[in-house]
């Protein structure tokens, strides 16, 4: 597919494939015509762990790929430390090396070259001496109230919310400039922000960038599925029984196609992976029924079938199943062939210690200090999956 | 006097006098009677111009040299440049200097060694990755509501200001670990950002420190004279004839010692500032009146003779003129003696640009970009003179 998008029009029309929102697309339009790759970046706070709630953000990422842009993706590990003080840094630093295989396989898995895939730890600028000084000039020009106002949709509004969400939206627009991209990407509850980022970053001086919104995508496992429950969240590492069971167990009512997990699944990453590896299908084996298979090559069609009872929920799951299966295998056998990301995963997501009777705990990492009272929220959700993003918080250590 | 202090008990005692509020002085107690150097930190933004108002925090820290203290001046430099956005950095980078020069001088003006005192600029460390991290790390475990509390009456309190006011309290506050000292020094009007300061930093797993707070002390002009006019402030530089014109100008109602500039210039300066020369008075001659000269050795005689208007504000000005003067002249012959500073004096204030038909600034700092809509408003306020400190708000560039 990457292959037939060296035509600019093709490549801008995969750029936009299936986005809620495209501001100032004029930037990159003229990119993709002069011929250019245009830079786009997506952050993503290394917090829990990365489940198929990514593949939503990860697939449009992969169209960028495929469509010829360069990909840089922000892990952003202090705010993924800061958001969780209790754990200490080491940990997160593993988590953000898990996310470095996982996000490099999954983009690889669906076909596309990473030659042009970029993955940046936010530490390795973000405390540098020219961006803290921007970080400060910004808060000088920036009031409060717009602060607030920015990270409305993606930070907790409490008078007793950390301070740091409102300073997150500021290091998040200055990443654009010291990312050096073109744009950003990113869900539409992002949407505060980005358009904070085309005001704000112009008064230091910096250009304005344009600014990519995947919609808000209801997760697989639908609203109604409790989010405390482990089972609910499929991991990407998760068997294909395992894969099967979580699938079986998702919420979703026949003929009701709005807020529908499972057609959204295929809508926003099973048909467009499908693509991505040449051809743009989604099939529905009806063998048991002895009736045909149906081939579906857009996701109108198969919200049509669904409204009229021919497409089940009974219908789909296994149908849903197999091509995340089929999707999840080269990460899981990346994974199982690499003993480093194996180590990494160990390191990052250690099991849970067992109860023991409560000792006073002197707090190694402060020594004397009090702990932290308030626990910063993460600025940089997976807005795309909303349902499964809420299931990612940070694990409590 | 200094070699008088060598007991514990007198050390202590100056360490303290004139002190409005002490917090945690065991701490520096302690030191104290050890024998050691208790290590105090005063900060100021470099912005406007010293004058006058400084002489009462400067005697203050002279005090505390004395007694034998470590002194560390903070001169906030990122402060004053971000308080002043449209100010070139250089501008703000001579102001510092000129500081520097100014505050060793002014110290050593009165006769106190200057060994102990260390001048550091924020721009030193305020950048560093350790004290970045700091930043966020408190900025996510400090409420914007107690952000707010400790700026509460240095920083102002609007939706529109700016969101630095709210990030400085957590510099401020991290400052006393980064400079290494056992205690902070600052007006009464600090106060609210040092009680932050003790239950901030033992979250970070720091200690604790000491502060000393100096009492609200009336303009030498008091509150009835324009601050816009700029004859009413009082400059380290003026010539004798200058001091003595612009004294001559102060308000202060006969027999009314409340809020009396006069009183208070003569109770903060003059006679701690005599005390360190070696014995604290004041003289007032009266030999127009054909009168004895009156010598006081405390500030309480002297309030006396004023409520009964045996001090008159005619009689009480020529001699604050005369011992002002001497306090300046030291510092006059510094800067007459020194090429270096005078050139930094030309730097860090040049003379205004004469008014030309306004052309469009294009604006060189900001390329392409808007200027900043807010201004910052300075943290680091001198409140120990608030009339005065009010006066030196930044010149406008």
């Amino acid at each position: 597919m990457a292959a037939d998008n060296s035509n600019a029009e093709q490549r801008f029309s995969l750029i936009k494939e299936n986005l809620a929102e495209f501001l100032n697309e004029e930037i990159i339009k003229k990119v993709v015509d002069e011929g250019g790759h245009p830079k786009i970046y997506w952050g993503t706070a290394t917090t829990g762990r990365p489940h198929c709630g990514y593949l939503v953000p990860a697939i449009k990422m992969a169209q960028f790929l495929a469509a010829g842009c360069e990909l840089t993706v922000l892990l952003a590990d202090i705010h993924g430390f800061l958001d969780n003080l209790k754990a200490p840094l080491e940990l997160v630093m593993h988590r953000a090396e898990f996310y470095r295989y996982t996000i490099s396989t999954l983009l690889g898995a669906v076909g596309v070259s990473t030659e042009k895939l970029k993955i940046v730890l936010g530490s390795s600028y973000q405390k540098s001496a020219e961006y803290v000084m921007d970080v400060y000039k910004m808060a000088s020009i920036i009031s409060e109230h717009d602060a607030k106002k920015a990270g409305a949709e993606i930070v907790k509004q409490t008078d007793n919310a950390p301070l740091s969400g409102l300073l997150y939206p500021i290091l998040q627009v200055l990443d654009e400039q010291y990312l050096d991209v073109d744009a950003q990407f990113g869900g539409v509850d992002q949407r505060k922000l980005f358009i904070a980022a085309k005001e704000w970053l112009p008064k230091l001086g910096y250009k304005e960038r344009a600014h990519l919104m995947n919609p808000m995508v209801p997760g697989l496992h639908g609203g109604k599925m409790s989010s405390s429950d482990p089972d609910s969240k499929i991991d990407l590492l998760d068997s294909p029984e395992t894969v099967a069971k979580k699938i079986k167990k998702a919420h979703a009512a026949p003929q009701v196609t709005e807020d529908n997990g499972l057609l959204a699944f295929i809508e926003y990453v099973l048909l467009p992976a499908s693509g991505l590896r040449g051809k743009k299908e989604f099939k529905v084996e009806r063998e048991r029924d002895g009736l045909e298979t149906l081939v579906y090559e857009d996701i109108e069609k198969i919200r049509e079938d669904y409204k009229n009872d021919i497409l089940t929920p009974q219908l789909i799951k296994p149908a849903i199943t197999r091509d995340l299966n089929a999707l999840l295998a080269p990460i899981q056998e990346a994974f199982k062939n690499n003993k480093e990301w194996q180590e990494i995963a160990e390191k990052a997501y250690p099991p849970p210690p067992k109860k023991e009777k409560k000792v006073k705990n002197k707090g190694t990492r402060y020594p004397g200090g009090g702990k932290p009272e308030e626990k910063a929220l993460p600025v940089r959700t997976n807005g795309d999956a909303p349902a499964e993003a809420t299931e990612a918080a940070p694990s409590a250590q």
